[in-house]
């Protein structure tokens, strides 16, 4: 199945990646990693919940904490242009036999919560609460100098029904790689808010969440949390990396929080607001689609993941190549 | 006149700033400066053109140089979504008693050429020719490795005027300058693809084009620039910098070219894609505004501008500050 | 008076500078500004004195603050190789008139005082308490992340003089500012411990103590304090640069302290251990000896610097230039 | 048996390590290394030799390429202060039984051969040719824009013999590994310039030449480096890293050239001219020692080295623990 077009003329408009919640077993723990060693900046912080902006956000939180027993990932959240497109949001998705809801959410105006068709719950809102900015509060920077939120990664057991589902909704392909041989997608990077992506999908046992990425200024601020995290006692949360991607060409640094939720930390991708930009297809078997230099990504970075809370995960559609390329 | 609130639905969607053409006297020695020095790589080379593109960017120029017997900018080209916003432009326009044409450009589909009030010329396309990703092929990259176009930046007589312009079909204010005794704007930022801006405006003789900004990969590349242009015969081509912008909070360098167009290196703003976010004012006597730093700029960089060919300038309708705060 | 030759074989072994002690009116202001602000690390802290280090120094102190009624300059301090060069240095300068005495330093070895034939007051020693590693407690890390101290910088009325002095005691000229009229020596960069200087001396009113140095990892890392001081409330501490220097080829930024002792942060100058290494000349009148990038220093730069406790002052033997360049 | 202490009043003085002369097998291949990727500076060239120099050194050459019909490292090249030294040092080396030869190079003053007691062949001279400084000629820089030789890291069979041998000529140890079991060295860094090492030398089949490394601007040279490798045919050249090393604290990647032998890239590590400067220990079974991020050395990097030519290698007299910590 080829990449799908660009769906220029979607049913409602995603503005962006907005946040997402992550049950962690302990709270103070958490906040060592998040707070002291990454930077984020607490918006919120009770005995249950601590949230999180990056330095440049004014939005409340891009990240949520929760304390729980087991740890999970939550719904994905997504910020949609204006309160009508709330509405078409609701009213596509139900007549396509997706289901929806109107739920609460502190912080946030109405929010609709839905399922995408492999089960990845996601939840939409037009507005949040909005905070004074703090991006010229150099006094705040520390860790990685994390700027925003870039993007969620999703393991699906079906990348090419993952795509068509949200290419219907106005997600573009960006760069995707494809099995030669049954010419069916592996991974796919798609985007809204102008860069490589927002969301990417890659085959393997779903649904779950590889990973959440921070935008950060400079490789530099990434090498600088290495060296914190080497010599603070974060040295066995150093996943993968760094490294430069193939696909994407950013610079990232893979990182494990305490509960093994996956962040990366990723700069310098490139500008994709052209509605024509032509997707870049990278073959399976180029082992410099994932990092540029040649090094291999460890085990645990094809295999581990975080489940999303109460959904069951099956097996991919498509079998695994060898993991680590020759 | 207070800024205006974000014009959530335009008449028609600009998608980014996309290329200006400069006229150019000598056009190998500004050969030498935009390709040998800053680093743009030539998609078209002629006796009379040469066009330019930066590393990053896959459409076929963001800027043409064009041999004339004066130096001049010629039109601000803009990008639009897709065909029918070429036709909603038109009909915008022509219905604001703009004067609108057609146009023939070469390496671009159907192009509409028009002027703003103050008589700026501009010219809005939906397709240009792709070119062939380069963004890995690093051997390329030199200079000060501009990745992609990132600005215009305007002399205007009446600022409150030309932010009005752009607020109608768009453009959004993200920080501003007041003069706190008047109430009118001094200066304005103006975005659509994302960052903090396409296109501002600083009051002045006008319509003139202050300057044309690329984006700089990080501020070291930009330290790079200084070093190689110092000792390579553009020492006196340096006007301003390096610095921190107080407003955008971009790393910048001003440089002029050999007709004394004035071209900035630009990296680190920040996103804002957020339909609803808040513009941030600035005081017009805060020195920081320009430069985070302090630093003054010389009483060039608020003095000279390009001037667009063809077209008549006036003086401002709101008088000038000392041009260097105590 | 031409530049001396390198005198191979000096009368005793100076390893480098070591340190300053620094007269401040108000210890915890100066404190925010050298702990809080610059990073350096506290050693020892008393109601009258802070003692501090860089962050890959061992040796107890490159910078004592001591309180006082007023703001001055205490003794330049350098480290000999061992203990029987304190005794050859002892008898050295006795033997060539210059006051010698031993005084008690704590923290250190047995220190020899005297003073320079222009008057600055000198301190030699040969141990001073080592303490454990912390170069990898990352962190600590903060402000400009400054890793040792790298140079004095003094005000001389004598510069011939003053190079003809350091030189016998093998000190060697890696680059100078020569009056091409005069043929007598503007300024002088003169090393020992293998960079381009561990003192320097230019034509003023002297003897004062124009800057002292500390050496920080990149340029980045002087962009970051020049973001931290500017939204500190440091903002007006901010003197000169950034910028890159034509002598000695480093990135380099000048702050004041809250009493106006003059620090700056300074980095990637070049290794100079080679004997037979030429020193290179620069004309007076090249504004790129200062600035490889063009931007004249401000007036303040050239007038001001710390006065040496009871040290008198006299006007320099050489009158000054212009200070702007044209 | 104990890291010796610091020999304060070596036989001879000295001053860094100059140059190594490598046997390669196409002399076009090997500059394409060299001088395209790497960025070395071309300062003579014929049919058969290049010399070159890094981007900071007036001296002649740091790598001599020599077109062979195997691949091997000549003599390691060190510099002494001054012509006495080289007598100095040939009274010594005879007078211990070593192999002493005075031998003809072109672009030095007189060179005296000899042999360390493993049989590693070494050369010392006072003089080189200087040439004229290229430091600001920034249109030179490319690659990952070399300063300077750094250090050698070699192979020995018995690293206790030859740090002992080392320390007896004024080498002095910064750093090293102990095999806490048997209380011998398993590897120590030795320094004459007042960096981390000049030489290095690690247990196993030797002597050989694990690899030479040059001195780095910065890190993002160094990344630089890698994105320009992985896209101009060099990728599988790329051995290890990017990474920090937990010894000496500098930033650090391995890259092959043609004939396999080893160059590291390498910058940031620390001043160590006092002659009390405390030797850090190491743990052998501290992973970090190696990399302070964690990540494992591949299985290359510790068997393979260069051969010296006509130099016979023997197994290591201490046997290996298992290369990749658990």
């Amino acid at each position: 199945m080829p990449v799908p077009p660009h769906n220029l003329y979607p049913p409602f408009n995603v503005v962006r990646l907005s946040h997402v919640e992550l049950d962690v077993t302990d709270l103070a723990r958490s906040r060592a990693f998040y707070v002291d060693t990454l930077g984020l900046q607490v918006t919120h912080e009770d005995g249950d919940v601590i949230a999180l902006r990056g330095l440049e956000e004014r939005s409340h939180h891009c990240l949520v904490l929760r304390r729980s027993g087991a740890a999970a990932a939550n719904a994905l959240g997504f910020r949609v242009y204006d309160e009508p497109d709330l509405d078409k949001a609701h009213d596509w998705l139900a007549g396509h036999g997706l289901p929806v809801a109107w739920v609460e959410r502190p912080w946030q105006g109405r929010t609709l919560a839905t399922r995408d068709p492999q089960g990845i719950p996601l939840e939409f809102h037009a507005r949040m609460d909005a905070l004074a900015p703090i991006h010229q509060h150099y006094k705040l920077y520390r860790g990685v100098r994390p700027l925003r939120i870039d993007h969620f990664n999703c393991f699906t057991r079906d990348v090419d029904a993952s795509v068509a589902f949200y290419n219907a909704i106005g997600f573009r392909v960006t760069e995707y790689t494809e099995d030669e041989e049954t010419k069916r997608l592996w991974a796919a990077w798609m985007h809204r808010k102008g860069g490589v992506h927002d969301l990417a999908f890659t085959n393997g046992r779903g649904p779950r969440l590889h990973h959440v990425a921070f935008w950060a200024p400079t490789p530099l601020a990434i090498i600088d949390l290495l060296d914190l995290m080497s010599t603070t006692g974060w040295l066995a949360n150093i996943e993968r990396g760094p490294g430069r991607h193939g696909i994407s060409n950013a610079f990232f640094l893979y990182v494990r929080d305490p509960d093994g939720h996956r962040i990366e930390l990723y700069c310098s991708d490139y500008l994709t607001v052209d509605p024509d930009l032509e997707p870049i297809k990278w073959d399976l078997k180029d082992p410099q689609r994932q990092t540029l230099w040649g090094a291999p990504a460890p085990r645990s970075w094809f295999e581990e993941g975080s489940l999303f809370k109460g959904v069951e995960v099956g097996e991919a559609t498509l079998s695994a190549l060898p993991i680590v390329a020759p």
